[in-house]
């Protein structure tokens, strides 16, 4: 189920990622003083209400779109991007469990109360 | 830190739980179907914004109201929340790694994009 949030033009999403054991300090800091052009890219593909929280190593990032596949064709390739994806790498262990198909691994919304 | 949402009277939280494996489906089920009385219950206390996701037996929770403690507080011992605690009681393995003080393991915002 992809929900649909109080606009019917976007959509919730929610997905997580890992932090390298030891990286959280630097992974916060980096995420206070985000590059104005990375926020930029990430309104211009059409990103709102994004969250990213963080227990231990464990991320859950949550964010509303039009459509998250469409919204990160516009992300994946640009230029500020990919110098802000270098820049975050060494955080990250690499993604486990991916399904097919699977950019991130999405969780699914059960249960939604406007 | 608490982050503020758009409302500047509502903070976003975010906190984890963890179903008994096998309880996957019972638990969305269940879900699809909350009771009008809990529903007017989680608003009556100020929730809005309520998502449950979840991936596997890894439940990720976020809502938004103006003080968390405050908000549980108004929940926790009304009988409509008693009834329907002991009506999932039976989904979720025990909280692990609480932290002194909490009331479940919460997340911290660590990055927010309107």
């Amino acid at each position: 189920m992809v929900a649909m949030s109080a606009s019917p033009l976007l959509r919730r999403y929610a997905f997580l990622l890992h932090l390298r054991p030891g990286a959280e300090a630097e992974y916060d800091a980096a995420h206070c003083a985000v590059w104005p052009e990375m926020l930029a890219l990430l309104k211009r593909a059409g990103i709102c209400e994004y969250s990213i929280y963080r227990r231990e190593t464990l991320l859950v990032l949550t964010l509303r779109c039009p459509d998250f596949e469409a919204t990160w064709r516009i992300i994946e390739n640009d230029p500020v991007n990919l110098r802000w994806q270098a820049a975050m790498a060494p955080f990250f262990v690499s993604a486990e469990n991916l399904r097919i198909g699977e950019r991130f691994p999405m969780l699914e919304e059960v249960f939604y109360l406007a």
